[in-house]
């Protein structure tokens, strides 16, 4: 089932994110998501693919020793209809074997279909992780949480305004939010399961979040949608990380990829990237003076 | 936003596709699954975008004056990498511009990453309708929601064994499931936004699909997964058809473009979808004649 035949611990998604935070003495995230309108002057009149490209490749450069993962979202490929999925598909080769690179596509269907976009995004795209909807249950996720090597992400308390919608509801027995019937649940697949399982938990909600760490103390907890400036970032980091001061995976995307928009932009990238890690990193510090 | 300037009855997806009903005296929508494993003979040795396009061309060929919809699941396609995908985007175009297709690809993501899937379907890739996941909630939904042209099909109560995991959950307020406070919601968004709203309940469930189309009477509802010989099909149809004896998308697979595995695939693809639609026109018969 999975590409890997011998499952090994350096193998482990959760092993090669934490040695890549080791290494990078970083829990900053890259998120790759590519918008023409937003790309410096230099990349108009370039090719949908080759523009796309050639941004990442210079983004990730400039960023790829100060990071622990990268995360490409489906969506801001797939808007460039198939030639921006080529660009899809190339990125994620442009990315050094050391630093996972997890796919935000919020994958979710029956079984038959998940275990065709598992083969898909981890075989045949090569994927190291994928974020994936809990909302068809278990038997939908099932295809992923089969392959030893990768990273299943589920969302749990998602970083928008409606993600109370559906997941603040209350459930009548336990009296608790359906999030966290979530955040159990994926708890549990972490243990039966061979994949490393993490959460997604936006950093609009640190109390929430620390509601979740409290049932998941191991599990690695995504907190997308951060920007160097977000003010509720230093809370949700106290908030997210585990035991050891790791755990985490902060994800900034347009306030690193889009910090400038002039020639510099890789530059300001790297800037806005250090300046995030270092915002997490004076968080973190208490913890990993203990270890 | 839309591609469509101004907003005609004729060109709403719910009229389309009651068009395409009434037309072909069918509530079928035949999914275009391809899995290269299950091709005739023929597709041996052909290139994936090559064998996947021209395997559709002879599915659609044979079924079109007998269906009301195609449904190509986006897993099927990404499970082959970008040549999947190219063959997703020739497939689209396969299809006669009176029938309506529906990317079955299950999404939901933040308000800014969601307007690019919806740009990415709708305008770059041409699909008349998606499937939507909605447990990130309203603003996940809302920019497939402003395409008043277009269909956006939510997940309700998922046909697979694991649908239960959190769509039975009952909610402590109202004391009822999770999968009818979507359906509550969907009405709501099929009154207040542009778009045609529907929902995606599994064949499976029969009474839950009779409870579904209570609170949502008027609402397209797709039923996946049916084969030709499913036990609850005639069930499932009676629960759910309109009070026209529309209202019903029933949306077979496997079941029918690998009915047949020899050199007559196609004719037996039409065999299976005219018994599938003389199936459901069966039950449909009593209300048709009251209309």
């Amino acid at each position: 089932m999975s590409v890997a035949k011998e499952p090994t611990t350096e193998k482990l998604f959760g092993h090669r994110l934490r040695e890549a935070m080791r290494r990078n003495e970083s829990l900053v995230c890259v998120g790759l998501d590519p918008d023409l309108e937003k790309m410096p002057e230099e990349f108009r009149g370039v090719g949908v693919r080759e523009a796309i490209v050639r941004f990442n490749r210079a983004i990730v450069e400039a960023t790829r020793d100060v990071v622990c993962a990268y995360k490409p979202n489906l969506g801001f490929y797939a808007a460039y209809g198939v030639e921006g999925l080529a660009a899809l598909a190339e990125t994620r080769w442009l990315i050094p074997a050391e630093i996972p690179v997890i796919l935000d596509c919020k994958v979710g269907d029956m079984d038959n279909t998940a275990e065709r976009y598992a083969k898909g995004y981890f075989e045949e795209w090569g994927f190291d992780a994928v974020t994936a909807n809990p909302y068809m249950g278990e038997d939908s996720v099932k295809p992923f949480l089969d392959y030893w090597d990768r990273g299943v992400i589920v969302l749990c308390k998602t970083s928008n305004p409606g993600s109370g919608d559906l997941q603040d509801v209350i459930v009548r027995d336990g009296e608790r939010e359906t999030f966290l019937t979530v955040a159990e649940r994926a708890q549990r697949w972490n243990a039966e399961y061979p994949a490393t399982v993490g959460l997604v938990v936006g950093a609009t909600y640190p109390e929430q979040l620390a509601r979740i760490r409290g049932v998941c103390p191991e599990l690695p907890i995504l907190l997308p949608g951060v920007g160097a400036q977000s003010g509720k970032l230093e809370a949700s980091v106290a908030a997210g990380i585990d035991a050891d001061g790791f755990g985490l995976i902060v994800s900034a995307s347009r306030a690193v990829i889009f910090a400038g928009s002039g020639e510099d932009y890789a530059e300001k990238a790297r800037e806005a990237t250090l300046q995030l890690r270092e915002t997490v990193n004076v968080v973190r510090q208490p913890r990993l003076a203990t270890v």
